[in-house]
């Protein structure tokens, strides 16, 4: 058997029951514990799948269990838009002087433009080789890098220059920064506000990595603005913008 | 402190390790576990509150701690389709002879009109009050019903024709029933097929409840067609309407 099992959002005590108990049962039967990187995952699969391989069946019909649990698609919800109100899910990655891919936006504007939310998900670098190694095949990797907020904000207002959608607009349109979801007090943060009011927080507010961000789109129901209010930069503006630009009703 | 925990997706193993903890805490304090159904949470709210106020606060200030879990909104990823590639997600309700809401449809078309594959969350009865009695204000309920596949691909095939978008033709319309996602083997069901093929299966295909439906989009990736023909009514015909349908690039 080859369990694929969620670890969920941060710590080791995420983990399910369930999950546990598969864990504990390769402690039983004296396996280890092997971080698969991506790496590993792309380069290695074979190497992975040796062990579950035992009756030299064809990969195909190895058995695969999948022992589920929370991730960012579903815990973004604790930042009070209704999940029903999320259209499809972006990635960001990190820009380079020569390479600034922007397809995100097009999907934002999808979304935008039937009033809906977007959860954008922040590039990590984790044992990437910088372009050097990589051509010379030299397994030397790099410090992890993970996109803050503020790097994000400025990526998004980047390419708004660009394209002139008028979809990311810094004093605009609202922005939900989400840190550590699911973490424990102090770890967890919440910042809600418009986008240039997100670009000038100092980068302490928005805490430890990981970071995600939300885009609030029109579809906008008075008890999401009020409830994400709480964690808002400025809630005299995060009120006005919901609505005078966003058109929500509010008393 | 006022905890709320996912308990996942099955049953009681699905609780994360965090989760459990709390769990743990209330019984050393000697509180009893109360069933909170609908019902209570929105006409008992106070009484729930009532012990998490202990120090004579107002309820905004109350601590709440979420631990998070496994969601369908995640876990529906175990049918093969991309999560980035899911629009909004809907909810269809149990249709009577007189009421028949059908905003579903606009929604399901706005993210069929972007390519986009869309999660159909199906209606429960559980704890209702019959009409009469909830005008005379008789706590007595009616037996839990849960919607099936076949129900629900009926309704939607109904107010296609109603509607006539074009969105949710029978033989043309790609379909994924999920039942019991997450569930110890023979409790998950996994069936692909047009929306005719599903409404032509014996109930029993399905399974159990909870039963849930992914209406699949034109952005559709190879890798998506092939992962879900393992669990096709018909795999000839789950490839030909991908590929003449969709316009998916198969071999």
């Amino acid at each position: 058997m080859f369990y694929i099992i969620g670890l969920g959002l941060c710590d080791e005590k995420d983990i399910t029951v369930r999950g546990l108990e598969k864990e504990r049962l390769e402690a039983f039967y004296g396996k280890d514990l092997i971080l698969a990187d991506r790496d590993m995952v792309e380069t290695e699969s074979d190497e992975i799948l040796r062990d579950a391989d035992k009756k030299d069946v064809a990969l195909l019909v190895i058995p695969v269990r999948v022992v589920h649990n929370a991730s960012i698609m579903n815990a973004i919800g604790a930042c009070g838009l209704q999940l029903y109100n999320f259209g499809q899910t972006v990635s960001l990655v990190f820009f380079s002087e020569t390479w600034k891919p922007d397809s995100f936006y097009d999907r934002i504007k999808e979304n935008a433009d039937l009033g809906m939310h977007t959860l954008v998900l922040l590039d990590i670098k984790v044992k990437e080789q910088s372009e050097e190694n990589l051509a010379r095949g030299r397994k030397i990797y790099e410090p992890p890098r993970y996109m803050s907020i503020t790097q994000a904000v400025s990526q998004l207002i980047e390419i708004e220059e660009l394209r002139e959608g008028g979809i990311l607009t810094p004093d605009k349109t609202l922005a939900i920064a989400m840190s550590r979801v699911g973490g424990s007090e102090g770890q967890e943060r919440i910042v809600s506000g418009t986008l240039s009011e997100l670009l000038s927080q100092p980068p302490e507010v928005f805490g430890e990595p990981l970071h995600s961000l939300v885009i609030v789109g029109r579809r906008l129901h008075h008890l999401e603005v009020e409830y994400a209010e709480t964690f808002a930069v400025n809630r005299e503006s995060w009120r006005s913008t919901a609505r005078d630009v966003y058109g929500c009703a509010l008393d």
